[in-house]
């Protein structure tokens, strides 16, 4: 048993849903582990992670509208507002999507569904730079 | 420290929570670990899964009763309605709750708490063959 | 590789958001684990695990607010009422926040961002003796 970590970073362009599935499939491969567990860890608190269908820009739409409703950016809502009018907002819609993310590697590859893709997701507006914390153990 | 891995089958009869604790203590007993860890992962993008109150089914009422309202199926609500009006849902229900659950073994079982069950949320309307990915490792 | 579990106890005073980072800490670094993988489990179904911003008060408190609104308290909106008016909240609260998290160690600490801190989140009123299981392996 073998365990590997690494660290990969992403430029986000604002609010939005950044797919980040193949470099997380590159490294995985890379490592050479055949069966394993393979963790991810946003280490930020105003972007999250989130598994979500791979195909139609329509639903990443939807999400950004989704969201903009359950968790409003109204002035005046939140007693935390001196990081600017989306940042409380960022740390709520973090709560309710994961930090984390561990999936079983089968045959190489993340046990991931033919629709799944994985994808980090901005909350704030202004463009960041992130990062993923990728852990796998296996043989 | 060995690995198992193992795939649970379930057909869900449309919307609602499908408890899948016993299928999975089975196999974690089958394989024989004591102390390791479980990891769950469901590789679907229309049901998730979730950690619940094991007892009492109008808690599960509440819950089908409260998704709902949280996320609405209203028709024109959503850009990505060609799967039909439960579909968008289906996957803004998934974001909410967990496609993954990992969890401690302890003394062969997993550290569930005694009123915490393990289930499969079914968020389209039609019944669905649905899988679960199960990932142990562990002495 | 070897591994490591755990329980800790918390005393919560109602509703809110229980610091639990430092003794996490405390336990990774007896452990003497280096690399490795961290779990955490809550064991209960009216209580869970979030990761927060660790400085700002007012953030907790847009937090506490939040749910406040979101998985209102109403009377007669549930059917479970039987456990009292804050029971079935609670419940709806936890899915949607956390019950287990998982976190790579590196250099022997969990890969916490500068801003992150965890917290046990307890949903009911009245306080609670709350566990969370703790599984380590690593190197």
């Amino acid at each position: 048993m073998k365990q590997h970590t690494h660290r990969l970073t992403f430029r986000t362009q604002g609010k939005g849903l950044v797919p980040i599935t193949q470099p997380v499939l590159d490294w995985v491969r890379e490592t050479g582990v055949f069966t394993g567990l393979l963790t991810l860890w946003c280490p930020h608190t105003s972007c999250s992670l989130t598994v979500q269908e791979n195909a139609d820009s329509t639903v990443r739409a939807d999400i950004a509208t989704f969201f903009e409703t359950l968790v409003p950016e109204e002035n005046g809502r939140y007693r935390h507002s001196t990081e600017g009018a989306d940042d409380m907002p960022a740390h709520l819609r973090t709560m309710l999507t994961q930090s984390g993310l561990s999936i079983p590697i089968i045959d190489s590859e993340p046990a991931l569904g033919i629709w799944q893709g994985l994808y980090l997701f901005e909350h704030r507006r202004a463009p960041h730079q992130r990062e993923v914390v990728l852990h796998l153990f296996g043989t």
